[in-house]
């Protein structure tokens, strides 16, 4: 297999060329290094890259080569989110604060490693995993504007194609987010299902660990790889890892495809809406049953999951309040720590009585449909610098506007992906996003490869 | 069976006097009403009598005459706290506010009237279940001092013979506290083994619903009555009724009767802690295993359940704060819950995190030990008016004295029943407390019926 071939190929078969000794796991790691060198200056999408990343791939072909027992992610390279510990990489969170993390590789990172995964640096993310822009960071698609975030490094490195995949979390939508404006899949299964051990927390109860990939069979693979119970994760759910690798290339005529017509279609770039409906006729040209419904409590989703996110956030950070750290934070980030202050402990309640309650009207909708799918953003990506948008006639800050649709799936725990589904006329990535009911990542990718297939043809 | 034998006797077999029509449901709860009229003037355990109690008792003679399927509390006269919602008695909640409280039961009072209790009355409680005093209710062993709280009154009525058992509610110790200082059996199972819908809420996560009773056999029979799945009550566990009534006589020595030296055994006063060490004594004797250990970390549990205890009962009272019912609040209680709105969301969150360190280490406890044992409080009834106790040299308010050994179980969810172990040298009765792990509280029911086996011969 050519190298730029296996830029463009499932990781499945790459790393069974590689297996086959049809691809130099060395040769790969290297078109990486290359594409970094030649480019990374302005994306600015690491922040680290491992100093042995070529040992490690010369060590993978040697495996091959002793016709070792190789694991299904054998010579591919991933790159990691820079709030996921790792023992021979640095770690920052984004921060310039000079805070010690430590040199300890948690669940995740375990189960790449150990499926033969060559991590190949550090990538960028929105300080804190508290944002949506990821500032140095530029898009690959218009460098004048942004990758989205937290996640912002690791979508920038995968659309530009620095890696086969990278690892990313997701508190409000910060896999999803950077997925739909650099035009990757991005992919949060159900909370708890990924371990979170080693990942430094940004919302204990919100946080999420998942995949950005070039496809949606990828993307399915890496939580395969990535999932299962974590004892060191207090909220890790007690189950076996996933087995979705398989299902990408399922039927998907009998799924039951639902359309939440309130709050996730409000408020849409025309382009964007667009779009998502023709998807949406797509599927059901395909066969599927389109269940079109409202949830008006999702008006008050946006002051739940601040009150939650502002609480935990600065519980985390208390240490670092106490400690003067925080005087080095960026402006936005150490003012959303500070602010966390001023939510009281009754908020914080109302606001988990509101996610219950929310909870309750989905498992509902869950019980009728199969998948909620509609745009993953109101817009594409913005320009850096840019503050505001407008909307419907309305004036709203890109930072409100960008997670708007994002958010509830956090809040409820359920698994969402994001894929593109198309270009606005400027060239910029669209996202669908496709969510599913707990624990049901099956119906999400199923739906998800659905929907890449019909665009592919 | 005559009256006076029937407040002397379990009610398992008052029960089966009264299916054998040896007993008459209407005599017994006649009885009841005169000696409530007699002496609860003095007492004043209840806010309110059932119109029909008798008529409840004279159905109910009916029915045993008609040869009906009878349930096992048929005919027994059961006093309710007033935060049991009622659908034929008024609720207050312990209020002068003008709440107005909706008269539907709830899952705990339904399974009660199914079982064929007769409900003869409500019993004052401390207001809103956040007090430990319940005033103006007097205790029946010595009417200058306090009965405890917040089930004061359901303490004072069993123990004053009014009923044959009441219900209590316990979010730091409401059902134990009144039960150590009236000399009855208080018992708080596992949380969510009994369904708290139709429970006006103190605190979510913190209250239990539970019985207070003459023995230990009643306490088990209540609990098994009281139990079960409450589709009404989110916390409620996936669990069928207990069947714990007839562990009252299982043999205990098998059992391992952990004692947790510190924290439990601090500052207690002298009469108190020889009273337990001579209980703990006969336990030894009876061929049980006693394992003595330590848990530091209870040291800070008193912040833990106070953020937590504030940050809820202040949400749940958010819409009195906004209305100004508050104002008819007493003193005390309207200030914790103004209070309330000072604790952060984060400090919430460093509670919880606490609390789940904490159930960590009692989780290995639970590995070696059945049951943890120890004093139900470090003191015994105090008098009306009293606002400090001096113990081990050290001056303390006797609020923060009261609630100190039974708090932790709540944190942790963990079933705990407190029985009479003997009397101070006042006559004032002295609590022993035995806790179990999550769902155990048959090991429980068995170390307590041993105790008070040992105790009765």
């Amino acid at each position: 297999m050519d190298i730029d071939t296996a830029f463009d190929t499932p990781i499945g078969e790459v790393a069974r060329a590689i297996r086959d000794a049809r691809l130099s796991p060395v040769d790969l790691v290297g078109a990486c290094l290359d594409r970094i060198a030649t480019r990374d200056g302005t994306l600015q999408s690491f922040v680290h890259l491992a100093g042995d990343a070529l040992d490690q791939a010369k060590a993978a072909e040697r495996s091959v080569r002793d016709g070792r027992a190789l694991g299904p992610l054998h010579g591919i390279p991933i790159a990691v989110k820079d709030n996921y510990l790792t023992a021979d990489m640095p770690t920052t969170a984004g921060t310039d604060a000079e805070i010690a993390f430590p040199k300890e590789e948690g669940a995740a990172i375990a189960r790449l490693g150990k499926a033969g995964a060559i991590l190949i640096g550090k990538t960028r993310m929105h300080e804190f995993a508290w944002g949506m822009e990821t500032p140095p960071t530029r898009n690959p698609h218009d460098e004048r504007r942004v990758p989205g975030g937290s996640s912002g490094g690791s979508g920038a490195a995968v659309a530009a194609g620095f890696c086969l995949a990278a690892t990313g979390s997701d508190t409000g939508g910060s896999i999803r987010i950077p997925a739909s404006l650099c035009g990757t899949v991005g992919f949060k299964p159900t909370f708890g299902r990924i371990g979170r051990s080693g990942i430094v927390p940004h919302s204990w109860s919100l946080d999420h660990a998942g995949p950005l990939t070039r496809n949606v069979a990828d993307a399915a693979l890496l939580v395969d790889v990535m999932s299962g119970h974590d004892p060191h994760d207090a909220a890790s759910a007690n189950e076996p890892p996933t087995d979705l690798a398989s299902l990408a290339a399922a039927p998907v005529a009998r799924l039951r495809v639902g359309v939440c017509r309130n709050h996730f279609f409000e408020a849409v770039d025309s382009e964007v809406a667009a779009s998502v409906e023709a998807v949406i006729e797509r599927l059901a040209a395909a066969g599927t049953q389109i269940v079109e419904f409202e949830v008006p409590e999702l008006a008050h989703g946006l002051g739940a999951i601040f009150a939650i996110e502002l609480s935990s956030s600065t519980a985390y950070h208390l240490p670092h309040l106490a400690s003067g750290d925080v005087d080095d934070y960026s402006e936005d980030v150490r003012l959303l720590v500070e602010m966390g202050r001023l939510v009281t402990g009754s908020d914080y309640l109302q606001a988990e009585r509101y996610r219950r309650l929310l909870a309750g009207k989905f498992q509902t909708v869950f019980d009728r449909v199969d998948v909620v799918v509609g745009p993953t953003m109101p817009i594409t990506a913005w320009e850096i610098g840019q503050r505001e948008v407008v909307l419907g006639g309305r004036r709203e800050s890109v930072l409100e506007t960008s997670w708007r649709f994002t958010y509830p799936w956090n809040l409820l725990g359920l698994p969402a992906i994001s894929l593109p589904c198309g270009d606005d006329s400027r060239g910029l990535p669209i996202g669908f996003q496709i969510a599913g009911a707990a624990f049901d990542e099956a119906s999400v990718v199923r739906a998800a490869a659905a929907v890449e297939q019909s665009l592919g043809a």
